[in-house]
Parts: structure tokens; sequence; C-alpha cells
């Protein structure tokens, strides 16, 4: 007897910025976040298979795990300040944790299925199609995939948010679509810090998004030790805890309800300057941008003038999100293919949505608008607001629970459906 | 007849950053500032030959001129805000402007030779031994030096340290000696903020400083622009002045009075971060550092550990000046130039003091220090406190009033006296 499932999770980018978590065990942030989820063309996948009655799968297993914890070995999934030692064998333990928590909610809400789960072997393999370890939320979107496949196997219904968050703080966001905002709660044991969602993706088709992923041989701090070490030392969290963040919060929500792009991308810029503001003001400092990053936040200032037509923001590494009205995006991307000229590596440099690109050339431009060197960015991945994790036909696992593809190519070079 | 007079001036370095500028005709500090001053060996030199009865000298004013404005076009020394048109010819009205200055000064301290000067030609010129434009701050130093000079000219007596402010804000600290304070003042015209000498340079003879300056192409923002940005945009510059800098003013004073490297070192690392973080904060944000100063800093806080024993400040720029005591100086400057080597172009990689470098290989250095690519640092400057400007015997220009050497080799390489 077996059951799988199959999932693809959504990447989920903050615009206000949670930064720094309440508590080490329950992952509860400081500060109520607001999150914009991207579509699932940027996407971790994560298939689920448990079997029965199957004795002495352990070489199985261990390829299948491991696979998973390729995913997840750059990112502090550990709570944080926990004694290292209980986490060493990170996979089991997760694979544990996890799966005793989905049980545990399974049995509290009287779910129908997970009493035939207790003493099966698990299957667990999981793939991405973006870079790990850049700030891009990945293990965030890895962890919603994960308990979103276990919900579906226990026949868990209604919200996981919380159960998520426990995987990795943010991933609660990454279960849900549109416009999502993470409460910090009030209970100690961050049982009711979850996410909500505050309109669906719907509400503004027009919006698109675009990765700039860089080139980087930066190797980057997890974000989860990151934010720990900037609430144990920045003096100007405190400031942003209980001035800006707040006062931010509401005017962007306000934006986004009227569609004013202007104000949602001004607030979105500040929010994401403040944030790595806070992080340099660490100690010892955390540079999550470089140089390419800056070059692109400095092209964004001199593309707008004096109009906001596209926004950046960066999450805890140095590629960038940009932001664009559907109108806009073409000649966004045409300028950016001439001022960020692609290496000689770079095979499809823009990848997801197709996008007729206008031919673009020196005269078009601002006033010193000159070409960067080629191969500052990797590539371009062109999306739009994500409806939440969906259940697809593909697997990832043979019905036999093996893998495969331990490595597979990267899907984002498909057409956008 | 005519009156010549060579100055080598110095260069300061903050520790505890003013940023922020009151108001901008009378350029006064946001703040009170702690300054540590570098010796002459990092120097900028003037002379100002004052010819009379020379008629039809244009052509030559024109050249010593352009000298002068090859170490100040770089930076903005117009009072900022104000039209841009009136500085346009910043040569000469640079000159009106300071010499008017130390005129009127000169005449209300009855100082002797000011009548003789009444429609004189200046001949000035200028040159600096380290980069310009680079967060190190030439132009202050380029002041302190013009000023001091001026001042020896017109017989003026006592602190210049208020004049020298005019011109750029930073100049006051540089024409004091060793730990200055910049004074805030409670005057709306700035008449009272000055700088005033904490300490001598003798009272902390066993400190090193050492100036790493990075190969950088990157274009740089002038810092009293990127100030004036930062006082009307960044939330968290809010929070530094109320809070951070006044407890870390007194915090440094106490480390330096009792020569506690450890707390001195901590604090000057901190108020660097928090500097970069409010620039981060501004609106468009102010990038100074770059991935070669964010090595710099990873390296310094490997290097420690746990301890402190060099400590980095970086000013509006990309270079770092490094604190460290003498006894830990070779063992720190051979690390360095383990860890960055030099590029093929580097000569006199190891400019100012002389030290000699033990041999440092692999097995000695922490682990995870691993060579970067070589060039990352054009070179290394040592240096110790400055005593202040002072009058020296070589000269800028001839008797004639022709600069003699218009782009003169740095002297840097030259022996420590």
């Amino acid at each position: 007897m077996r059951h799988t499932s199959f999932v693809k999770a959504i990447c989920c980018i903050a615009l206000i910025k949670y930064l720094g978590l309440l508590d080490a065990a329950p992952l509860i942030p400081l500060l109520l976040s607001l999150i914009l989820t991207s579509d699932i063309d940027l996407c971790l996948e994560a298939l689920v298979v448990v079997s029965w009655n199957v004795s002495c799968r352990d070489a199985r297993i261990a390829r299948c795990i491991r696979a998973e914890v390729n995913l997840t070995i750059s990112h502090t999934v550990a709570p944080v300040g926990s004694p290292e030692a209980v986490f060493k064998d990170r996979a089991k333990s997760l694979s544990r944790c996890v799966m005793s928590l989905v049980l545990a909610r399974a049995e509290l809400t009287g779910a129908a299925r997970h009493k035939n789960l207790l003493g099966c072997h698990l299957h667990i393999c999981s793939e991405n199609n973006f870079p790990t370890g850049a700030g891009l939320a990945s293990s965030a979107a890895g962890y919603a995939c994960l308990v979103f496949t276990l919900a579906k196997l226990v026949g868990l219904e209604g919200d996981i948010s919380g159960i998520a968050r426990l995987g990795s703080g943010s991933a609660c966001r990454s279960v849900l679509g549109g416009f999502v905002h993470w409460h910090k709660g009030s209970s100690p044991t961050g049982c009711d810090s979850v996410a909500t969602q505050m309109v669906p993706a719907s509400h503004w088709p027009e919006l698109r998004i675009v990765i700039l992923v860089v080139n980087s041989k930066q190797k980057m701090m997890g974000s989860s030790l990151g934010m720990k070490r900037t609430v144990e030392t920045s003096e100007l969290l405190r400031y942003r805890i209980a001035e800006s963040v707040p006062s931010r919060i509401n005017s962007i929500e306000e934006a986004i309800r009227e569609k004013n792009f202007r104000k949602f991308g001004e607030l979105t810029m500040k929010d994401s300057n403040q944030f790595h503001a806070v992080c340099v003001d660490s100690f010892p400092p955390l540079f999550y941008m470089n140089d390419a990053s800056h070059a692109i936040v400095n092209f964004v200032h001199m593309y707008n003038g004096t109009d906001v037509q596209v926004a950046y923001t960066f999450d805890a590494g140095s590629n960038a999100c940009l932001f664009v009205l559907e109108e806009n995006l073409s000649n966004l991307l045409a300028t950016i293919s001439y001022v960020f000229p692609p290496g000689n590596d770079s095979v499809e440099y823009l990848r997801g949505m197709p996008v007729t690109i206008p031919h673009v050339d020196k005269s078009d431009l601002k006033l010193g608008m000159e070409p960067k060197e080629a191969g500052l960015l990797k590539h371009l991945i062109v999306t739009r607001l994500g409806t939440g994790p969906q259940v697809v036909e593909d697997h990832l696992l043979t019905t036999a629970g093996d893998p495969k593809h331990l490595a597979r190519e990267t899907t984002l070079g498909t057409p956008w459906v």
C-alpha cells in the first residue's frame, strides 16, 4: 500500500521584512510583516512517498533524505539557540519533527488517515528550480511544500501555516497566495503566529515580478543565524521595530488596496534598504548585498528618475526582486538586457513568463546609463503573484520510492502555462 | 616682494562619525564627533605664493589654480543647497572665499601683515599623496592645509579651526593633532562649532593606523551631498543621533583615556557600521562600502576571533582604516599580505612607516582564512597618530610661482622620518 502526493510550493518575497525572531524554539517574528508571494513558476517541488510494510529500505531512504538535505543544508532549520548536537542529524530529526507535528495536528482535528501512517517509512524527495541559500526563501518554500504535502497525505484540512512556521519561520507565508500577513501573535508558544491572506493574487493581476539572479562567489550567512545576531546586537533595530515598520505596514496595505504602484514601490524599496541597514548595524555586520546588488539599486533609481516605474527588494542575499506593472515590463527588460549584458555562459538569460522585448539602443536610455561588465547577472526570471501551493501531476519519485532525478535540470526555461 | 609658506596637513579619520550637517551655509555637524588624526606621512601639501605687482600672470595663475582644483573637484566644497551657479567657477570663488575670511579674521585680531595682501595675486599649489574622493577626507586635509598656510601668511595666530570648517566641514578637525572633538556648538552661525584637542598624539604612541586602499572602479558620491541626503531621508538617523552617538562618545573617550584598546576598537567598529547603516537607510541608499570593504571587515572579525587586536573604520568610501597596537602590527601586516595578495601592478604594496614583517604561511592562519584574489587592495599605508599641520622646508612652487610638478609622483614610498 502506498500513498503519494506531489506539490509545487511557492517562493515568497517579504515587502516589509520581519527581521528578528522573538524566540528560538517556536519561530515567531518580532514584527508583523507583509509578504508578496510569487507564482509557481518560481517553485520548489516536493514529493512524499509513504510506504508500508517495507523492511530494510534504509539505503533508498538515505538517498531520498539526502535529496531533501541538499535543499536545507545551507539554511538553519534547527531552532536558533538550541544545542547543535540535537540537530546534527538534521535530515532525520527534520522528518520526525515535521511528521510528528502533522500527525499530532491530524489527531487533534480528527483527520481520518493519520493512524495508518504510524510506523511507516517516508520517502521524501525535494527539488527546487531557483538558487538556494541566496536569500530567495528557498527553505521557506521547501517547508511550505513539505508541510502542505504531508497535510494532504494525512488528510488534514484547513490552516497549516502554523505548522509550516515550525519548520522555517517564513514558511508559514508560503502556504498562501497573493499578499500575505505574518502575524506576530501574542501567545508565548507561538500558536497564534500564523499567516493570513490580505488580498488574493487576483487583486493585482497587472503586477509583475522580475528576479535578478546575480553571479556571486560570496558565501552567505543563513538568514536565521543572521537574524539572531541582528536582534542581539543592532541598536537601530529597536527604532525600526518601534517606529518604522508599524507605520510602513499600514501605508503599504493602503497602497496595495488602492493598487498605487508609486507608493507601493517606494515603501518596498525603503523597507528593503532599512532591513539591510540594520543588518549592517549588527555586530559583526552582515552584508547580504554585494557590488552587483548595489549596481541594480543604482540602475533602478536612474531608470525611475522622479517617477517610480520599478521597485526593488532584497532579502537576505544579493539577488534582487523587482516589481513592475505589466505595461512597463517589456521596456524594463529591454533596458536591463542592455545595461546588464549576459555573460558568455548565460544560457536562457530571460526565464519564466514569455515577454516580447523591444530593441533598445543607447539613444533610448537615460543619460549616464552605460552597459556594465557582461555576466554581472546570471539570469532573469519573470513571474507574477502566486496563488499558493498546488498539487500537480508530475512526480519526483518513482512508484517504488526512488528519486527520478537526483540532479534534475532546471525547468525554469520551460514555457509559462 | 614675495611671501611663501608651505605646509603639510594631516588627514583625519572619524571614530564616532558626525554624519549629517545641521545647516548648509555654515557647516555645523549634527553631532559632536570624535576624531583621530593620523600622522603627516598621510599628508596633503599646499603652497601659497603671494606675488605683488605682477601684471598679466593669468596663464600661470590658471595653472596653479588648476592644481588646486584637481584636489577639490571631486568634493562638494560649495555650501550644500546653495545655487550651483555661484560655485561654478569653484577655483576662484574658493580662493576668494577662504582668503577673505582669513583677511577678515586677521583684521579682527589685529594681525600685522594682512593689509599688504590686498590686491595681490595668489599662487596656490596643492598636492596630496593619498587617493582623493575615496572617503579619506582629502578635502578636509586640503582645506586645513590651505587655511593653516594662509593664516601663517597673514600672521594669524591662535585657533583657526572655525575658519577651516567654512571650507570643508571636517577640515576644522585636521588643523589639530591627536584625538580631536568636533563640537556641535549652539550658535546658529556656527561660530562656536569648532574642534578641540581631547588628548595629544603623545598620549597613545603605541597606536598604529593601517590604511587599506582598495582597487575600485566605483564612483563615489561626495560626502557632503551624501550627508544631506541621509539627513533628509534616513529614519534610523534620528535614533542614531538621539541614542547611539551620545553614549558612544562618552564610552570611547573613556577607552582612549584608559588606553583600553579592546573597548576602543569595538566602539570604533560598531560606529563605523552604524554610520554605513544609516547611509544604506537613506533614499536612494548610499553604498560607500564595496565587496572589497566587506572582505576586509570579515577578515578583521576572523582575525580577531573573540579578542580585539585590530579594528576597522570606513569613512564615506570603500577604503579601510585599521587600528592596531604596535606590538601586533607586524603580525597583522604579514597576515594581510598573505590574505590580500598584491596585484601585478602593485608597486610598493606596503607604504609609510617601515615595518619588519615576519613570514606567514597557511599553517599560521586561522581556519577559513584563505588568500583572496590578487589585487583586491591597491596598497597599504602604515602611519600613527598625527601631530597637526606643520610648516616644512620643501616647496611645491618655484620662487617665480610656477608649480614644480603638476603631476608629481607620490612620496609615500619614502622612508619614515
